[in-house]
Formats: structure tokens, C-alpha cells, sequence
């Protein structure tokens, strides 16, 4: 297991016609567009591929897949997109398909290798390997590719405000937009509808931020009493973990979400220099260096406390 | 008065010495990115300049005209930057000054010719014009011209989002990136902060939203008493007017916002082929096609029915 090189892994895909491409759980837009332009590119060299993932796909992605045959297939070989880690296949995934992943494309610093590697850990969205991907396959881009790359390039950086946005992410992003990419509505579907249901889970969730150390971290619970009085649900609440850092002055905001199962989900946004992953990473989770995650499975008050000691040493 | 090109308005700035550079009433991140840019831009060809506003200018954008002098000077000539009609300066600058604007550069389709005119009625945000005229007078883009220009784009596409952003919008970003804009800070200060008051107030306007029309419109009221309850200010809420066409199926968002004089602030948000602009004007306000504005000097019922009428002879 090593990193390749986009042509290595493009010669690599060349070899075998039949590929299953994995996303990760709790699929998002770079997960997601990432794996249906490998998809595309795929049908477009006269390729078989089919894209699974463990969780149900939100219904809001369904333009990645429009026109494309996404059916079952006999696959020779497994290839796992923006995924950091085989844990993340999800349990079952990671048990039937973890050990024999042949190549994984990705761009967390934070990778833990199990497949061969096409691994650029400075760009801002998996999407953007695939963008390389794809021209070194020699495929051209056409508007379902744009919408895909487009998609995943735009949710990955917070429709470009996160400092991982990068010149070329712009530059690419110009291009899909030329290749004809519906980036309005793109745009429109990720970041700007929300159901009503939603909107009052927000309008509960905020009425539950708690500020420590000053006002610089700020922490808000999600229940799941919450999802059942609004009507929400898990699928809808994407970008709600980045709600606590838009405070004024909070450098750290911590949004802890409760489970079905009692378990917890903790995602964490921070502001420059202020190391997310690392915060996470020492909870037995990780991500990116603003914005990272990790589970509990305790109380509420043991998740807080633990997490609050842990923000505490970051902040000092 | 004529359309100038980029080419002549360098050569006419040139001409003279002393500018005072005005930008509209409510400014936003466009008028005034655009303003100091051009501040910037002067000062680099030894000229002076100082940008007026007639409201005040929110603490938020201190950065655009940091390290620069913008002390009082006595003028030659008056240029206008995004001001689409003399009556956005504001009643009294409009009365000092409307009739003897030199040279107004702008990006509003629905501008209304009052001086000599740099209009490129396709770009998403002035910036765009001014990063085009910048570049006519032969001014290095240094990182505090490319802070002004990024900040004028970024606002005016909502980062990007908007549908009436294009790849050339990208690609200057990408330029200004590279030229030293601190984009992550500047997309944090208008994009991702918002004060506790704020927030308590965007919740209390959301708790207003009536919806019309099988849900294709909504509309949503901020009313002084908001205010008070909130100790939010207009200043804190440029963003606020982008909430109910967030809705899920809305076509038209509307915000109707109390001014403290009692009059009415309306602003429309529409997705296409839904013409805001069309809608406002027959109100007697203007705007670009996705959103407008326009105001009323009567009851809160009455602006009510005016605008649902107006708005469902669009939407039939």
C-alpha cells in the first residue's frame, strides 16, 4: 500500500471494467459528488461501476446521479472515495468490503492508509482529485461531471468561505461552471433551502448555546427530542454543527448531537490557529484542522465535561 | 453623459488630483469594497481621495480602509461607485452633490444615468468593474486593493452562491487570493459572524413567517420592537432579507423590515424565472432580477396587500 500518483491510479483503473465506488457514512456532497463523477467518467471509458453507501442518500443529491445507470453489478474491484479512514465505511461496509478496498482517493491530512492511495492532503475537497483524476483518464468533462465536481468542490469549502479554499479551488470551479455546471441551483439545494422542519430545529437548537472561556467557545446541544417536536430528521441538518462558531468572538463552537441509539456526535469548528483534529483525535476521533468530529457513547453532562477539559487545554 | 470604456475612465481619472468617492446610503460590502479599492488605487498614483458615505459605515469593514488616510481634502471632482440611481446617496448628499457626480461606475442593469457612466451591466458586483479599471490605470494589486476587491464580489454573490455570479467572478477571486487577500478572515466577518443580539433577532423574525400562494412566497417581518427585545441594530442586519426564500418551494422571499421613522424597507429574493426587479419597480423601487427593493410610507396591513398583490400577478 503506497501513494500513487492521478496517472498511476488512472492507468490503475484502466485495468479492470467492473468497479463498486464507496462512499463514506453519513454521506455529504464531497463524498457523494466525488464518487458519481468517478461514476460518470467510468461510463464514459465503457466502464461498469455501481455506488453504494451504508446510510440512505438524501434525497436532495438525486441530480448526481440523473441519467446514469446506478444499478447492481458483478465488481472485480472496490474503490473507496473521501474516506479517511475504513472505519468510516460504517460497520458492516467496513466488514464486508474494508480489507479489500484496491484504491482510495482522498484529501484528509488526516488519512489512515488501507488501499493503494491517491492522496493529496492540501486540496480543500476530494473533488478536486477527482477533477485530476478524470482529465489524467483523458475523459472529457461534460455538465454531469461539472455538476458533480462542482457539488463536491462547493459543500467541502462552505461554498468557498473556509480557509481550505484554495485559488485553484476557484479556478476549478470556474471550469465546471464553463462545462456547464447548474451551479445556481447547485448552490440553491446545498446551502440555501431548508424545510420548515428544519428551520424550527435550528430555532431549538440555538435557544441551547452555552458560552465558556470567555465567550471563545460556544457549545449547542441537539436532542432528539428536538427532531421529534420539529419534525427534522438527521438528513436535513448538514451544515447545522456550524452554527456555534458564528458567534462573535468564539474561537472553538461545539455542536453535540444525540443519536437514535443514546450515543453522541460531536463536531467541532474552530478559527484559525485553534486544531480541531487535534482536539478530536485525542477523543478517539478526527477530520481537518477546522473542522473535525468524535463519538461518546455516555451521559450528556460526562460528553460536556469531558469535551469542555479537552477545549480548555486547546485554548490556553 | 455616456457609456465610457474601462480605457477612457482611466484616462479621465488621470486628469485630476483630488476625488471624493461616494458610495450608496445602507452601504454594503460591495459599495464600499469597491470605494477603497479605488481610494487605494489613487493614493498609489499619488492622487488623493476620501470616500463618504452619508450613513454610517458598520465597524465590521474597518479592514477595507486600514493604512490608508481617509481625512478630509478639498475635492476636484466627485466619482459614484454602485449607486444605480443619485437618490441611493441619501437626501442630503443627493441634494450637495447628485448633480455634480463626474464619473459613477457601476454593475446595476437598472442604473439611471446621472454623470458620466463606467456600467458593465453583466458583472455580478462593481468590484468586478473596479478590479477591470485598477488594472486600466496600471496599479499593482497589492494585498489591501485585492482585501477591497474580494470583499466587493464575495458580497454581492452571497460568496458565490448567487446565480448571478460567473467564472470570470471565480477567477478574480482566485487573483485576489493570490495577490494577498485574507479571504478566510474577510469571508468570516461577513459571512460567518453574527452577534448573540442578532441571532435572538433572527429568531424572532423567523417566528413571523406567513406563507402564501401553495408556499411559493413567504414573507417574513422585522419589526422595531425586534429590535428593542434583541438590541440588534440595522447595521448587524444585511443578511436578514436572504432568509424566506431559504424555504423550501419558495419562489419570492419577502422581508418587510420597520424603519424607526415607521416607514418600510421591502426586499425581495426571488429564484428564477421569478423577476424581482419588475416587481419592486412597479412599486416605484429597482434592483437586479433576483433581488430588489423597494419602500412604503404606510400600514404594515397595507404594504402587506400591496406586495402579495403585485407578487401573485408574477407568480400566475
Amino acid at each position: 500500500m503506497t501513494n500513487i500518483s492521478v496517472d498511476r491510479c488512472a492507468e490503475l483503473l484502466k485495468e479492470y471494467d467492473n468497479y463498486l465506488i464507496l462512499t463514506h457514512r453519513n454521506p455529504d456532497g464531497d463524498t457523494l459528488g466525488s464518487a458519481f463523477a468517478l461514476h460518470r467518467a467510468l461510463s464514459k471509458l465503457n466502464k461498469s461501476s455501481m455506488v453504494r453507501c451504508i446510510d440512505d442518500i438524501p434525497a436532495k443529491y438525486s441530480y448526481l446521479w440523473e441519467n446514469t445507470d446506478n444499478g447492481d453489478i458483478k465488481f472485480e474491484k472496490i474503490i473507496a472515495v473521501d474516506i479517511a479512514d475504513r472505519k468510516l465505511l460504517g460497520d458492516s461496509f467496513n466488514r464486508l468490503y474494508g480489507e479489500d478496498v484496491f484504491i482510495c482517493i482522498d484529501h484528509h491530512m488526516s488519512h489512515r492508509e488501507y488501499a493503494e492511495n491517491l492522496l493529496f492532503g492540501d486540496r480543500a475537497a476530494t473533488a478536486e482529485v477527482i477533477y485530476e483524476l478524470v482529465n489524467a483518464l483523458g475523459v472529457e468533462i461534460d455538465s454531469g461531471i461539472a455538476d458533480c465536481i462542482y457539488t463536491g468542490i462547493a459543500t467541502d469549502t462552505g461554498c468557498f468561505t473556509f480557509s481550505n479554499t484554495e485559488p485553484s479551488t476557484h479556478r476549478i470551479a470556474a471550469e465546471m461552471m464553463e462545462k456547464g455546471a447548474d451551479f445556481a441551483l447547485i448552490n440553491r439545494l446545498m446551502f440555501e433551502t431548508h424545510t420548515m422542519s428544519y428551520i424550527k430545529l435550528e430555532q431549538m437548537a440555538l435557544s441551547t448555546i452555552e458560552t465558556y472561556f470567555n465567550g471563545r467557545c460556544a457549545l449547542m446541544t441537539v436532542t432528539q427530542k428536538m427532531f421529534e417536536e420539529s419534525g427534522s430528521n438527521e438528513g436535513e441538518c448538514d451544515g447545522i454543527a456550524s452554527l456555534p462558531r458564528k458567534i462573535e468572538g468564539v474561537m472553538i463552537g461545539v455542536t453535540v448531537r444525540e443519536r437514535v441509539d443514546g450515543t453522541y456526535k460531536v463536531s467541532l469548528r474552530t478559527v484559525a490557529p485553534y486544531d480541531a483534529a487535534k482536539i478530536c483525535a485525542a477523543l478517539g476521533g478526527g477530520g481537518h484542522s477546522r473542522a473535525a468530529g468524535c463519538d461518546f457513547d455516555c451521559s450528556l453532562d460526562e460528553v460536556k465535561s469531558i469535551l469542555l477539559k479537552n477545549i480548555e487545554a486547546e485554548l490556553v
